[in-house]
């Protein structure tokens, strides 16, 4: 059996994430023999959104598409890029005007990727049925009319059992269902019965001594007070998580799902 | 160093949870040879609190004490239990006159063992502040007032930017924050600077086959329709997810903690 | 100018609601000489949805349109008749395969009456855009081919922000739009700048001593406890609540909206 | 019987809430012949907070105390003031800790006025029991040992069902509960069974052509986007809207309430 290798890199946040991800997934992807790399940078730009130099700085640490969550649209400036460049998404199941797309599709290694992004709704802002979204989308010609591609979802969700569900509803229809927004991995990495990989968070990339890559004086204080104090990214060493899975390159199914966490 | 083994399991779903629980409970508190052993029952009787049955058979199969959250006042024959049994407790923050206490003391091979539940608020019912309810817990008598107690915090939230936090405010203070709730376990345990076990989920035992513990279909169904169906239990073989962890017996700080899970 | 009156009541809460309506809605309509009204049942079964003889004692005291909101599927029993029975709606932003319909045309006094349901999201389940919805809908055919109809709006909403939102969004394209969900009657009916009249809330019709129409003891626990008490509705005297509005019968457009409010 | 009349005005909003406040609280003030007046400033400061300048203009137009919610510490450069200032409130029910005290006593005309401000939970943010921290007050030397005083109390809260509850509960221990919050005002203006004033919410002052006082165009962009721009005041002609109360003064009981809608 012929095989590749996705890898997933989850929330980065701030500088600290950036610079591990310089620092450590140019290796990563040697090791792994990586065909294609997706990393969520919504919090990339101080923990905020994205800027040109925050998105640019994670495509040259390796990614192939850099995908996003809520966050997305914090930074004005960024909207253009959103619109036009091919290689950012946001979740798809936002409204049809709001600037950016919600997949994209790489050819690379003579294999189709397509990196779908999709955001839960349980205690999160109210946008379109994310079940839908991906019918919607896995029916459309872009994907239906690919050959076996490799179709990866980052699903962007607070809640598990939004999470757990989503996957269920799409399991054997995508390669790789990928949560991401809690910044915190879970260990239930595995392949779901039809066939399709799947993990509930990949957990974040930014700094360890931090609370969700946040500083944790900050964080304390809002907790316990209850006043909207401005948080700031944690300074100090980060860690990277995510995952790699082997895809069946005939089939696009997964064989495995591996997690991998750097500590820097 | 003389060190002692404490177990903690995550959230009993149901029959399936209590089968795996009675099954194979045993045989892990002997291959950690387990000095004490909590487990959270809050979703026993058919996912929804504890009956007086359940309850009884989660002591059977080991625990010392049984924790809970959210759902622990569903069954209103259990309440006379709650307040009454000294091996079950529930979340500390809720009002002063909610049934049932906040934490249960328990003197066993030659050692205190303090459980504490606690809730947290983000995205939850509008309960007291765990950060303070904490403080006032740990300077009372009957936590002060012991002598290197081993202290463990059954977390019950859905945050994990919440827990985070309470477990780096609690870092030191305590020996083990064990979260639970959203059902799935994470892949963070780890020892905090100043001295505390933390892992941010202890996943549930329950179906495997499942969302959350809960049948699939109708979960399906609620999260696409929006429409309040009666969530049942799923079926089938179950898993078991939790930790233990090692504590020096002298200070009760942990030197250790260790991911669980058995699958049926 | 002929004009036209239509009459919206508020939130039907259980038997004192159901007892109110039957004692003085005939008059209310004699009074007001109303060619068209809507009642909203979703609470009538004791609070909680419909039932056939709920929803025939709502017809029975005069409603042509009963509408509703998310309490709407919860007794199954009725979910036939929300499917065929052409005087009941349901929000029509729910997901398309729901049971029931969004919206209820009739015929009546030489003129056509469509009485839309919507509900909003903020604080809410996650259902679909109620802005986008309500496009859509005015753009069919079903609307856009009638000649200068009657088109009333209940809009089931929690938030003041997102009923005004909606309102003013709608401001000229709808004859009236008038909130319900909160229980509590607003103060702000008025003709908004294009011509559609507005109320943010029509208050409910149930038992005065109450809160929200539901017993005052049950609600203080669980506010207090936090603990799930199923609720009760009051007893006692009730109090109808709702608008009449005057409509240019050649146009469609509002020349006046006015309170109601009947202690009995 | 003597009677005394206290007044309550709703959720300043940006200039033109205060340049409404400025031209007709005065008059206002003189045309009911007003002993006590509360005014509540959270939004003052182009809707988010006060400043120093804003809460003066307040107090120059009539205010004896400005109550507040939750916006009230976004602009730090007012904290100073929220501690020393004895004429500004902020919910007491927030963590001892935060800058800013609960309730103000006032001694004027004669009599003793304790207004007190208090938030809800019901969709808010994370805080104390309002029913326990009304008890506490309550029982206080400050509130018990006064002979019969005015006590108004400005509940903060989103929720109808938090609010009706709230002021059951105080009902016949305290003269006047007057929601805030919603900016919508409420038709509900009464005096409770056991002798306690109340309306649920009072309305905002501010611009008119408006959605709660900000910018229609940023508020429509937000829902029906959902981007979190940044919400904007609303400019133009503004309302105010509010109640007064007469007082007996010898009981500190209510004999009326009555609204106050004044278009400029
Ligand atoms: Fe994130
Ligand atoms: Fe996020
Ligand atoms: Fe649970
Ligand atoms: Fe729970
Ligand atoms: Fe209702
Ligand atoms: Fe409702
Ligand atoms: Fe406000
Ligand atoms: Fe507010």
């Amino acid at each position: 059996m012929n095989t590749l290798t996705v890898m997933m890199i989850g929330d980065v946040v701030g500088d600290p994430g950036l610079e591990a991800l310089a620092q450590h997934l140019p290796n990563l992807i040697k090791t792994y023999n990586a065909d294609f790399i997706a990393v969520n940078g919504e919090n990339a730009a101080d923990g905020f959104g994205m800027t040109d130099t925050v998105f640019q700085k994670i495509l040259d640490a390796g990614a192939d598409t850099v995908t996003s969550g809520n966050h997305v649209w914090e930074k004005r400036e960024f909207w253009p890029t959103l619109e036009t460049n091919p290689q950012v998404i946001r979740p798809a199941n936002y409204p049809p005007g709001n600037p950016g797309k919600g997949y994209a599709k790489t050819r690379k290694n003579g294999k189709t990727f397509i990196a779908v992004n999709i955001q839960g709704r349980e205690f999160m802002g109210s946008i379109d049925c994310p079940f839908t979204a991906m019918d919607r989308l896995l029916e459309s010609p872009d994907f239906a009319g690919e050959d076996n591609p490799v179709i990866l979802v980052d699903f962007h969700a607070e809640s598990t059992q939004e999470k757990e569900a989503l996957a269920l509803y799409l399991d054997g229809r995508v390669s790789l269902v990928a949560g991401t927004h809690t910044h915190v991995q879970t260990a239930d990495e595995r392949l779901l019965p039809k066939g399709t990989a799947y993990i509930t968070d990949l957990g974040m990339t930014g700094a360890e001594e931090s609370i969700i890559g946040m500083d944790i004086a900050v964080c304390l204080d809002r907790a316990r007070t209850q006043v909207p104090f401005r948080m700031e990214c944690a300074k100090g060493p980060a860690a990277i998580h995510g995952i790699a899975a082997r895809i069946d390159s005939s089939t696009g199914k997964p064989v495995s799902i591996e997690r991998i966490r750097i500590f820097t």
